[in-house]
């Protein structure tokens, strides 16, 4: 039965390309699309990009797979030894996820592959967090190049987007915490404290983490699940708009009845059902985070169906269980996440996007596209009613109750504070 | 496979229960439990009934089953042309389900088990419901005893608890609309405007329906569903409150997981956790309702698995589904009758329950048990909340959009009115 699921699962679209590229191999896709997060978001597509994870030249990089134990998708690959544009790299890490390969690469305007995987690499052996740290050398890059900071402050780097030597000497610095990556290593939004001028604006951060490298203005639920998101913007919010979309696979929208969703939807709309989209695929990524599903297994993107997901947990607990009662969990644990922000100071006007994402992608295919500002809040105002919170996104006794989760009500701010 | 099913069926005991005696077995464990709905809810247990449903002796008047088409419940049965007590059963009519057996025979202060069957005989034979038709009888008769109506009122019937004749009579005038049946036909919550006074205390009702045959204050969950149903009250509102408390099988319990039914609850109680447990099993039995499933076949309490209904439907339809979905549609079910009711002029203040609730049980093991007013209006905004309404019982737009039912908004009453 195994081998059946396995043969079953790498003939499967999505796997098959995450078994031959791992995540990053969407990177060819968004690019395609003109969604591919390019200089600290200021567009969508780049000129060109040699071995692009996602096109078969890429794969000279990797040495094989090493995804988790009996995973039938086996996603993570090791890369290879290889020696190229003035870069070592030493074979023994893992290739890069696709946050990873696109913060570190187009992000910071590199398209370098063999240096992106350096600096990958490097993120990996300082256990730093590739995303986070791309997306706030992308930000110093733009302070750099709109002269809020200059060599003075760089100690002399010129960080330009697109040099390359500067960002494996800058991931370095934050591992060191010497000179500018001493206040890099701090992440975009303190780092702009101390910039200082108008370096706020271009630090693409929401709850003082940088965003995740999916564009809200290509994906619009996405991007509200980021801004509501309580561990931050994060690619695991949800599942993307995109695979709902117009020119989503059938496949996708037949097993995405389970958890409510019937129909395709515009991918950068914020209408109320993109709204309801949101709230129904949250609540059922939410519960893999609770039961540790991996969402690279999983329908309705990937193969694994949600009833099999259903009877696993059946099977393991002895259990009888349903999705309704899974999805409750992950509701559960988003109140609780909630409430616990709500105690530490969090209100609602942290859940927010930046505002680049209501300014106009620069070029590409996508040029123009952004998100506006009212839809957005209007968006959120009922994304909280639906969640059972009011209007300032303070859960309510009814969703508490209903969610037995009446003993937390007491973390709760008072209305005046 | 089937035939195993069928023992399995037959040798769990509730439906082993419904099919020796159908519903009305029940009869006989309420009684023993002081929660047998007597003369107008007066009191909770009758002195002695001879025969009563759920006793051996009972079935002497049972001829055979006749059950749905391959139910293994199989619990409808056909009564025996029996001649009895001054009455003769024609044996061609069903046997009474536990509300007509109680609302036509305790309830009217009659034990006497062939005129109870007759009684149904007649309401069967004219089309006529035994609970509703049997709860307005027991209304006249109290008031009757307690003066507000008269011989002169009733054409010289006696129209006291317990007269058997005058229960078969008044059903025939009834039918005929003649007399004092004409009044009564309409209903107890009419029928007490005609007869003014007091009447009105003495109607059993919820929105002008008089309450199914299980006493609110026995099972307080189900009370609450009662007075907020869409349909009035009506025992199929959920599974009731004592099928989970102390003294339940622990496989009710396992097998309510699924709804997110976890613990045991006292049934008397009206706490948030028991609101909860309403919300949960509401959404279940309005789901049955929605894809026509039978009530008496289903987990918690019957045989087949809540996971069994789910593959069925998937079988049926060809579609993925899942318990989300089926709860998702009960809810949705409850929020277009909502709005139908709101939109036809019905109010929060319609989901009532009688006073009589709120006043204590006269006799037997249950002596003293009421509900408090103060409980059950907050257990009713808890549960508004919970459903997404507000607090006059209006669906949210939140709650709608959810729901996938924002289509319906413009059929909501404005504020002002």
């Amino acid at each position: 039965m195994y081998d059946d699921y396995r043969k079953d699962v790498i003939e499967d679209s999505v796997p098959k390309m995450q078994n031959d590229y791992g995540s990053a191999g969407a990177v060819a896709m968004v690019q395609e699309d003109g969604q591919l997060v390019t200089r600290n978001f200021l567009t969508g597509v780049v000129e060109k990009w040699e071995d692009m994870p996602g096109t078969e030249g890429y794969r000279k990089f990797i040495q094989k797979n090493q995804g988790c134990f009996f995973c039938p998708t086996n996603c993570k690959q090791i890369v290879k030894p290889v020696k190229k544009n003035g870069v070592e790299l030493e074979g023994i890490y893992g290739a890069p996820e696709f946050d990873g390969a696109v913060a570190l690469g187009p992000n910071c305007g590199i398209t370098d592959t063999p240096v992106i995987l350096k600096a990958y690499e490097l993120c990996n052996s300082y256990s730093l967090d590739p995303t986070s740290l791309g997306a706030t050398v992308s930000f110093a890059m733009e302070c750099f190049e709109r002269g809020i900071i200059s060599e003075k402050d760089t100690n002399g780097l010129k960080l330009n987007f697109g040099n390359k030597e500067v960002l494996l000497k800058v991931i370095e610095l934050i591992a060191q915490r010497s000179g500018i990556g001493d206040i890099l290593a701090d992440g975009s939004y303190r780092a702009a404290k101390v910039f200082g001028k108008e370096a706020e604006k271009f630090a693409i951060q929401s709850k003082k983490k940088e965003l995740a490298m999916h564009d809200p203005r290509a994906k619009a639920s996405l991007g509200l699940g980021y801004a509501v998101s309580p561990i931050g913007p994060d690619f695991a919010v949800i599942e993307h708009d995109s695979d709902f979309n117009f020119s989503a696979p059938q496949k996708f929208i037949d097993e995405a009845g389970p958890v409510g969703i019937y129909e395709r939807l515009p991918a950068e709309s914020l209408s109320d059902k993109k709204v309801r989209m949101l709230y129904n695929l949250q609540l059922f990524w939410s519960s893999l985070e609770v039961i540790c599903g991996c969402i690279f297994a999983l329908a309705p993107v990937r193969y694994m169906k949600i009833r099999h997901l259903v009877e696993a947990i059946r099977a393991i607990t002895g259990l009888e269980t349903s999705l309704w009662e899974l999805m409750k969990l992950g509701e559960k644990r988003l109140n609780m996440f909630r409430v616990f922000n709500l105690r530490e100071g969090f209100t609602f006007e942290d859940d927010i996007l930046p505002d680049r994402m209501f300014q106009p992608i620069q070029s590409g295919p996508r040029k123009g596209q952004k998100l506006d500002k009212d839809e957005f809040n209007k968006a959120r105002s009922l994304y909280y009613e639906m969640m059972g919170w009011n209007d300032r996104g303070i859960p309510g006794k009814g969703k508490l109750s209903e969610l037995d989760l009446g003993w937390i009500e007491e973390y709760l701010p008072t209305e005046n504070e």
